[in-house]
């Protein structure tokens, strides 16, 4: 076989689960050339992951498969109970319930989606149909090498076999991706370790099934704990219920790593510790006893070019639901890095951001995995620190405060399961004092935004169709930096905005420097990118709908973004006082407004004042500088 | 061909449209037996209705098939744009805006939902599929009888045969409905005449089609005056827009009701009325001309067999967007009935209801018809008569009430297109003061509900799985009457409520009357027909969730519908002080609550007090005796 006729791809992966089909699915949006394998011969069939967090909804929605996932009509969780011993006697009583996602996050689905995930895999499989991308299954990989020296554009060969042994295939390919899970061929190739961050180790079981009983919170989550045992309840779509039971832990002076217990034994235990009530198990859809550990993996990549995530990376109880999200969100950080190198838009060292952000977010899991484990193994909190703990801003009451150090790990446990608590560290797209871009426009005193952190929320009205929409959603997951213009008033920064998109005709400004090659040909109809796929432009105007005018408010080449001008004028309970509450919410003067970059996955990269002048765009040159192919102009920068 | 040969069927419909699907899909998930015949060989594939009224949203949504109709990505019409010539000058400007469904409607889905038809009736299709109903097509109604003495179960014999006359058969059925348009064979045959209430007939061209335009608001729907002519906007999915054009009128000196126009005449048209802006035609979908008239049915049936429902029964122009959703309404209205009939809950002379009900609104609809076209032929209102209308309750302004008679008419027509201003007469399951029953607990002072309007909007949190849920979608289309039952606080109303569950018990009350036959066998998963198809049970306390405990405070059989226990917990903005707002929206103490019957439509029946003793229930049973099959116990009455 000539080195001609072996199999070119933008990218191998490895594995089907929700990082692989992820990273698959965004990528092959975006044009690239995929070889997708998986060693199972059908997608999940029972069991395995099931919870996606408030976060990674708002993610799905964003790509437009929430109403492939809501189809199924999942089970939502809004609140957890708390089930103990009573004082002195036998059985369990309820001592308490607290919101999965209260208010004091500002999340758009304030509950965790419940569904099986091979109905979720199936939503992606769907979409990677429609870009002609399919699963190839059962196959396997039985080797890799990577060499930029001796192919600098296709450095990764990969063998490919069935898992039968029956075919083999040699491949070249960009990258090499691992979701293969906790036993990563590509891992231990790699020679990378996998680093225990906690000794303990668990032998969990896990059973769903559809019961009848009368334990009133079966359709909740619960964790409940009584003389007999414990055992965490989580409801699921189809009038279907999950029980998690720790079966072993390494912490048990007799523990054996394979330690297992029968379906009857799981369910007979279960049924002790859930007395006085009564349940019976009409059906068992799965069931499964499995050993594991803390583990988060030394590297995620070494060069760059086969890159790991996913359970491949980090390994952790399933008790706070976060693997399928932190999975998602390893190949949602991974898929738009790779997309800016490929397209030439950044440089290609900006791909190491994928380890120092990615796994800065595994090893705050793993501690915080912890801290969760033993705060449901507590004794539980007074329904007045939860009450408490639930208003965000207002003083705690005399008591409450007493729970202090409680309110503080609740709030950090309901942020970090909620996906909001994600904060990506400094780096050269996430704007610190330390960063290459300095201005006294950057960070603007009184804004509320902070980089490496979510877009916050907002309701504003779309100009063009008065269609009421939510800001953060407007722009899909195109891989596009999003540069939120808020413009406050018209009246005040007309000569601002005039300025900015002055600038954008300058040479080497970033407009200029990554226009689209076929730009001319680009349909009026192109709503998010018109003049380049790097980025998207919105306006936002404070003010009513019908006193903005595209034609007259909005200048030159940025009128081209109609589809996202925006009028702040909605309502919003967060901030009742304020005319614009989008405004408002970013902390953003009305009057004057202000300018957000965010990365193309949701994160804040920089915030900027909106001046008159260059300013702001020699800020945004400035930023997008440290990490794109060219260097931006800053010829009349005032820096 | 023997008799016992001749297949039997419950119902034949005649017609796919949006009539005849929505009663096929609603009588196909019921469990009954149908012949779906259509005379095209294929869905709808381009053109005719496309405008789904926020009420018809909240029905979609009520049977599950929302999502299937925004998987299409409708456009959504928040805005009317009037525009009209300058003072003294050439072209077009606009001259104001009003909210197509505003604030003062408590609408769920404020907006019209734009979609192509042939996607609306696929969802239907695709729904009717899943119960084993096909329609077959190209096939057409060739005769009928219907004689009741001769066969008082199957009195209907059809005659259908395939468009081609190469195939025929017979079959005989409990009823016929005829969903077949303007021109119904089923009317013709019955001599049901057609009233044309206004002698004014118009011939519309219509024209689906992409372009491309200056004009600012082609994604809103507009209404344009020109000294050049008129024309109607409506923004549609993918980037489609419709333009509705009045071609001639009767009322013109030389009109000629088959006068025609070519495409490029009315993209000629459109050209000059729309200057100074431009517009081109990238594709054309559809184009078509049609006379129209308005006209309604002297009656919507004869002898209660043979039905008719949609175009059938009235025509109007095509202007507010009603046809479609008229349709829907009507279909929804006779399938209940007919399935309350046959189901044996309900005497046959409920079917009286469905053309006393439907041709009144039809009535309504012509006139409003009307008068609209007359509103929007008028000079355009003043911004601050519509901002003063746009207000619900606030005093209006000395300016605006000298327009009240227009705020009157914009008040009207908002709650006419919106769906939301259908009234239904008092008749034996609307209650009236006229209404066989009795008692001072019948519509209790202070209730905001009207009989025959709609239940109002309310969320409220699901007490098992502490889901936020809008109340007035918790019950599906089931054809089952709700019975919500505002439980105020359970320390004040125990007593009462436990009567009430109680009075269920004795011999004769709507519970012991309508026992389903399989109730032994009934799953303990049943969520919403526990005891009988006839009525499902809601019960929502003004209190928050956590201190609803069911086992405690809903009494004996009521428990059994426990997924239909609410806390009435939810700030609502619309009475913001309301600490239990679904409560107050409704206008029930929250100490002491209030009952509410609500029609399987969504409409409310009638309303009563909570009280201790017998008076709720016997209110109750009351209202049913004087339309179902059996008489209800009211010995312990104190009527």
């Amino acid at each position: 076989m000539t080195s001609q006729s072996v199999p070119h791809y933008d990218i191998v992966i490895v594995g089907a689960g929700p990082v692989g089909l992820m990273l698959s699915t965004l990528l092959a949006r975006w044009g690239y050339k995929i070889r997708h394998i998986d060693n199972r011969p059908e997608p999940t069939a029972t069991g395995r992951a099931d919870g996606i967090q408030p976060r990674s909804l708002d993610l799905l929605r964003n790509m437009g498969l929430k109403p492939a996932i809501m189809a199924h009509k999942p089970a939502r969780v809004y609140e957890v109970a708390f089930w103990d011993p009573p004082k002195g006697g036998d059985g369990i009583e309820r001592t308490g319930t607290w919101a999965s996602c209260p208010s004091f996050i500002d999340a758009r689905y304030p509950f965790t989606t419940l569904l099986h995930q091979g109905l979720i895999e199936r939503a992606f499989i769907a979409d990677l149909e429609k870009n002609n991308v399919e699963i190839v299954r059962p196959w396997t990989i039985k080797d890799f090498t990577s060499d930029e020296a001796s192919n600098p554009e296709y450095p990764v060969e990969v063998q490919l076999e069935h898992i039968d042994g029956f075919a083999q295939e040699t491949i070249r390919a960009k990258y090499l991706f691992s979701g293969e899970g906790a036993r990563s061929f590509v891992r231990q190739k790699l020679g990378i370790q996998v680093r225990h961050k906690d000794p303990i180790s668990y032998v969990w079981g896990v059973m769903d099934g559809v019961v009848k009983t009368d334990f009133p919170d079966i359709k909740m989550k619960c964790t409940i704990h009584s003389r007999e045992g414990s055992i965490m309840v989580i409801p699921r779509e189809d009038n279907m219920v999950r029980l998690y039971i720790q079966i072993a832990s390494s912490t048990d002076p007799d523990f054996n790593p394979r330690k297992t217990a029968t379906e009857e034994e799981v369910q007979d235990y279960a049924k002790k510790i859930l007395q006085p009530y009564s349940i019976e198990w009409e059906r068992v859809e799965w069931y499964s006893v499995y050993p594991i550990g803390q583990g988060i993996s030394d590297n995620y990549t070494l060069d760059h070019r086969v890159f790991m995530g996913g359970d491949a990376c980090h390994t952790h109880s399933p008790k706070a639901g976060q693997g399928m999200n932190t999975a998602f969100l390893d190949a949602q950080n991974l898929a738009w890095k790779i997309h800016l190198v490929e397209a030439g838009f950044a440089d290609r060292s900006l791909l190491k951001t994928y380890e120092f952000e990615r796994k800065e977010v595994a090893e705050t899991l793993l501690s915080f995995d912890n801290k969760y484990a033993k705060l449901f193994s507590q004794k539980p909190p007074s329904a007045s620190a939860v009450a408490a703990a639930n208003e965000s801003e207002s003083a705690p009451s005399a008591e409450a405060q007493s729970d202090n150090a409680f309110i503080q790990t609740f709030k950090e446990s309901c942020e970090f399961t909620s996906g909001y608590g994600v904060k990506y560290q400094p780096s050269v797209i996430t704007w610190s004092p330390d960063h290459p871009a300095q201005s006294p426009n950057i960070h603007p005193a009184g804004n509320k935004l902070r980089p490496g952190r979510l877009l916050i929320n907002a309701d504003v009205t779309r100009v063009v169709d008065a269609n009421v929409v939510h800001l953060e959603q407007e722009v899909p997951s195109n891989g596009s930096f999003r540069i939120f213009v808020f413009a406050g008033k018209s009246s005040t920064t007309a000569a601002a905005l005039r300025d900015l998109e002055q600038g954008l005709h300058k040479r080497n400004s970033f407009y200029a420097a990554y226009q689209r090659q076929d730009i001319a040909q680009v349909s009026h109809h192109e709503k998010h990118n018109p003049h380049s796929l790097f980025y998207t432009f919105c306006i936002i105007f404070a003010g009513r709908r019908q006193d903005v005018e595209i034609s007259r408010d909005v200048p030159g080449l940025l009128a081209q973004y109609r589809g996202h001008v925006y009028a702040d004028d909605q309502w919003n309970r967060r901030v009742p006082d304020a005319t614009a509450s989008a405004h408002a919410k970013m902390g953003f003067d009305q009057e004057r407004g202000g300018v957000v970059v965010v990365r193309p996955d949701g994160y804040v990269g920089i915030v900027t004042s909106l001046v008159e002048g260059s300013g702001t765009l020699d800020a945004l040159n400035a930023y997008f500088s440290s990490f794109c192919t060219k260097k931006l102009s800053q010829e009349s920068a005032q820096l």
